[in-house]
C-alpha cells in the first residue's frame, strides 16, 4: 500500500478517537515487509492515559518486537509527533514517519530528524479538520494533552 | 522528604520489579507541596509493555494532571532516562529530576539540561546493582527495553 492508504488507516483511528470523545489522533505502525504491526490512537479521555497518545497507543498494541523489527518500520501518524513520542522514536530507532499534518502542532521534526529519521508531511486537511474540530469542543483537553496551560 | 528518602520509594519500585522478573527501573512524581502523586516501574515484562518505562508507568499512575501541576513536580528515577521518558518529562515540563545512576545507562541528560530542566545524578551503587543483576540474568530483555541489537 502506498502512504496515502496507510495514512488512511490513521485516520480512521482518529476518527474513532473523536467519536469517543477522545483527542483525535491515531496511528499506525508498519513493518518491513509491509505488514501491519499495530494501530492506535490518543487514549486520553477513554482511559484516562497521560502516556498513550495515538503513536505510543499504537505501539503498544504492537506488542514487543524485536528491535530489527523496529528498524525497518513506518510510523504513520495524524499528526506530528510530540516529544514523549518523538522520543520513543527514537528509542526504537524507527526509521520514518509519515505525518497526517503538523499546521495544529509541531515539536520534533527538526529532533527526529538530526538523528537521521525520514520525516514526511502530507498536509491532509482532513487532519487539520479533525483537530479544529476537536479544540474547539474541548479546548482544554487540548491543552492537558500537550501539557500546556493556555490555548494553543 | 529529602531526595535520599524519595529515591528510597524509587528504588523500593525497582525491586519489587525485579522480584517480579521485570526490568528493576522505578520511578516516583512528587509534586510541588512534597506529595507523592504517583510511583511506578517498568512493565516490560510484566504487562508485555513497550512504553511502560518505570518513567512513564508512575505518570501514567499519577493520573491526569493539570499542566500547572507538573510544573511544580520532582521526577525521582532510578536509571537514567531514555529518550522516551526524557521526551515525556519535555512533554510536560517537569522542571527537576533526580536520577538513582547513570553508569547503567544515558542517552537524554545533555537534552533535559538544554531544555531547563535541572538534573540532579545521586550515582547510587544499588541502583547500579539492581541493574548489573538483572541484565546478567537477562541481557536480551535489556537490549530490548533500549531499543538495541547488541548489548551494552
Amino acid at each position: 500500500m502506498d502512504d496515502l492508504a496507510l495514512m488512511r488507516q490513521a485516520v480512521d483511528q482518529a476518527r474513532a478517537g473523536l467519536d469517543e470523545g477522545g483527542v483525535p489522533i491515531g496511528a499506525v505502525l508498519v513493518g518491513g515487509d509491509g505488514t501491519v504491526l499495530g494501530a492506535g490512537r490518543n487514549r486520553r479521555v477513554q482511559q484516562g492515559s497521560v502516556i498513550r497518545h495515538g503513536e505510543t497507543d499504537c505501539l503498544e498494541n504492537a506488542g514487543r518486537q524485536p528491535a530489527t523489527v523496529y528498524r525497518e518500520t513506518t510510523l504513520y501518524t495524524t499528526l506530528s509527533p510530540c516529544t514523549m513520542c518523538a522520543g520513543t522514536i527514537l528509542l526504537y530507532k524507527i526509521p520514518r514517519v509519515v505525518v497526517g499534518e503538523n499546521r495544529t502542532f509541531e515539536a520534533s521534526e527538526d529532533w527526529l530528524r538530526s538523528h537521521g529519521v525520514k520525516v514526511d508531511v502530507l498536509d491532509l486537511a482532513e487532519c487539520v479538520d479533525l483537530m479544529d474540530t476537536f479544540i474547539a469542543r474541548y479546548p482544554e483537553i487540548w491543552n492537558e494533552d500537550i501539557g500546556e496551560v493556555e490555548g494553543r
